[in-house]
């Protein structure tokens, strides 16, 4: 918490201009033009699967047995005109999909297309089995079509709004926000509709597929920043045991740490500077988003730190950012979270 | 079929460059930059749904009852900067997401951003149930957690690679491919890794829901093209039935037509111009996409031209552009078939 990035960081962040913590309302969504080089979508890490139950249509009926695709992984790219920063990969968490990073919800800009405007290329994806990214349809049809047990049922979790609500740290709980709360409640149904079953628990290896997607998004698109974010932390510490060589660096917003063992620093750890950024109201608070995940995240970094490798915890009221809920990328402050984000990147990037 | 306006479009249609059938290997996917004004996403449609069984997570485990949003339908809009034509909705069909008109599998520049290029406005859909726009869990939870008989679970269709091969019209017989086809079968692992189970039918209402929430889209939005394929044909008429003030023109990429009944035609269909496109190989196919879907729009467009209305069958072979399939957003020669609606809307939207 004392090294010298930091503290440049802390000294830096003194220096970003108040208007980025008071966007005005606009009629456009952008906070300015956007000139794209290149924009579209593709799949990685897709595998034929043999389904004995694809299921019946409701327009034509039962199909017969045969192969499906599954595993993959969609992405949604927007490559900046002019010059251009490190690429950044962002991952969503549970029960959202890559929309997590576009407009938020009460219309203002995302993160994903600020990065673009300050010149990274930006990949955007839905976990596999999640979104776009569509999943196996197969156990659930087996029961249904082929008097499978219904305990083999895959799990389809999507969490109410009561539980969303403190677990995402709008408040401690629902209806009741906490004081100077960032999130934008006035746009909360946009929110819920954001939410989606975490349908990927119905493929083989459920979030490892997410794992090996991401790490051949690495293969494909060269080195990049990893941003990751709550359920998908500990998928990002796995990218980076994955590919060394590709991660530039990796960014958890919330993310889960306790994954990192001491085995992983001699290598790894070691060549990736990480950073695990908290919002507000996380001490005490209950759920998954609170001090037992933090705390692993201290340590994990503590561990880093001890072998040599760069590594901050970012608990936003300590730099006087406040009010930020889980979901910190959709809070009125995004874009002054995402500005200390992106001096942090080019701090610690080479 | 001899419509002045149809004859008209084919007329135009020879004088359309030939660079547009040949397009070059890039390495970007866009044929050109792209300057944005806004860009973003939100949803319409959704509504609170009191869930007994949202389903347990894998890390925190079974979550109690609650209110999830159900219903909602994803749109992702891009506004051009500059002068404006007639915004456009483009609606995907059965397995499939909005990715239908993003990047060819082949990764060259689909529809949807180039009909932004010609200066559209551009909003593409998820249904209401799919990709991500979140479907209800609840149906499957409730065999899975509460022991609901499992034949009441909703059937998640998939089609495999033999059937979607025939369906969707690549070829007679998987792996067979028509002489001529123009879809590219080289990137077929790429389009496979796009198609995504109905979950639709977890919805009360199933696809009656997207229809809502496009009604809903134009409310917000205004006039504007309402593009359908497929399975959305019947989507689009039920849209033009419920808003033909704001419906400016039904364009149904081999969609079906067999709801238009003489009672419609008194009404909506007069004032709303409608083309029902179809490509190579339809005459004779078996499967949704053949004679019986293609005579239906023949004599729904008799109907509507019986009782004043506009309305064309444009059969591509008939202006001499073959080997179409149903996927012809995907086609080699897809901005080409782009271009002839484009020049259609110009003739028929005012």
């Amino acid at each position: 918490m004392t090294s010298r990035p930091f503290q440049r960081l802390v000294t830096l962040l003194c220096a970003i201009p108040p208007v980025l913590a008071v966007m005005p309302a606009a009629a456009a969504s952008l906070g300015g033009p956007l000139t794209l080089e290149d924009e579209g979508s593709f799949f990685v890490n897709g595998q034929s699967f043999r389904s004995e139950y694809p299921g019946a249509s409701v327009a034509t009926g039962p199909a017969a047995p045969g192969n499906i695709t599954v595993n993959q992984m969609y992405v949604h790219y927007r490559i900046p005109a002019g010059k251009k920063g490190i690429p950044l990969v962002l991952v969503h968490g549970s029960n959202h999909t890559g929309m997590t990073y576009e407009t938020t919800p009460d219309g203002r800009e995302g993160w994903a297309t600020w990065f673009v405007r300050q010149g990274h290329p930006v990949y955007v994806v839905d976990h596999s089995g999640r979104g776009r990214s569509g999943f196996n349809p197969t156990p659930v049809n087996a029961v249904r079509d082929g008097g499978a047990d219904p305990k083999n049922l895959p799990t389809f979790f999507l969490g109410p709004i009561d539980r969303a609500w403190w677990n995402f740290r709008f408040g401690p709980e629902y209806p009741k926000p906490f004081p100077g709360l960032q999130f934008p409640l006035e746009a909360l149904d946009q929110y819920l509709a954001q939410l989606v079953p975490n349908s990927e628990t119905t493929l083989a290896g459920g979030g490892a597929n997410t794992v090996s997607a991401l790490a051949a998004l690495l293969d494909r698109i060269g080195p990049a920043v990893v941003m990751v974010h709550s359920q998908s932390g500990v998928y990002g510490l796995d990218v980076v045991r994955k590919r060394p060589n590709l991660v530039r660096a990796l960014v958890s917003v919330e993310g889960g740490c306790e994954t990192v063992t001491p085995a992983d620093i001699a290598t790894p750890f070691v060549k990736v500077p990480f950073i695990s950024v908290w919002g507000d109201n996380s001490i005490g608070a209950k759920g998954a988003n609170g001090d037992k995940r933090r705390e692993g995240c201290a340590q994990a970094i503590g561990l880093i730190k001890g072998g040599g490798g760069r590594a901050n915890l970012l608990l936003l009221p300590d730099v006087s950012i406040r009010g930020n809920s889980h979901m910190m990328m959709m809070d009125r402050n995004n874009l002054l979270v995402a500005e200390v984000i992106r001096r942090w990147i080019g701090e610690n990037v080479r």
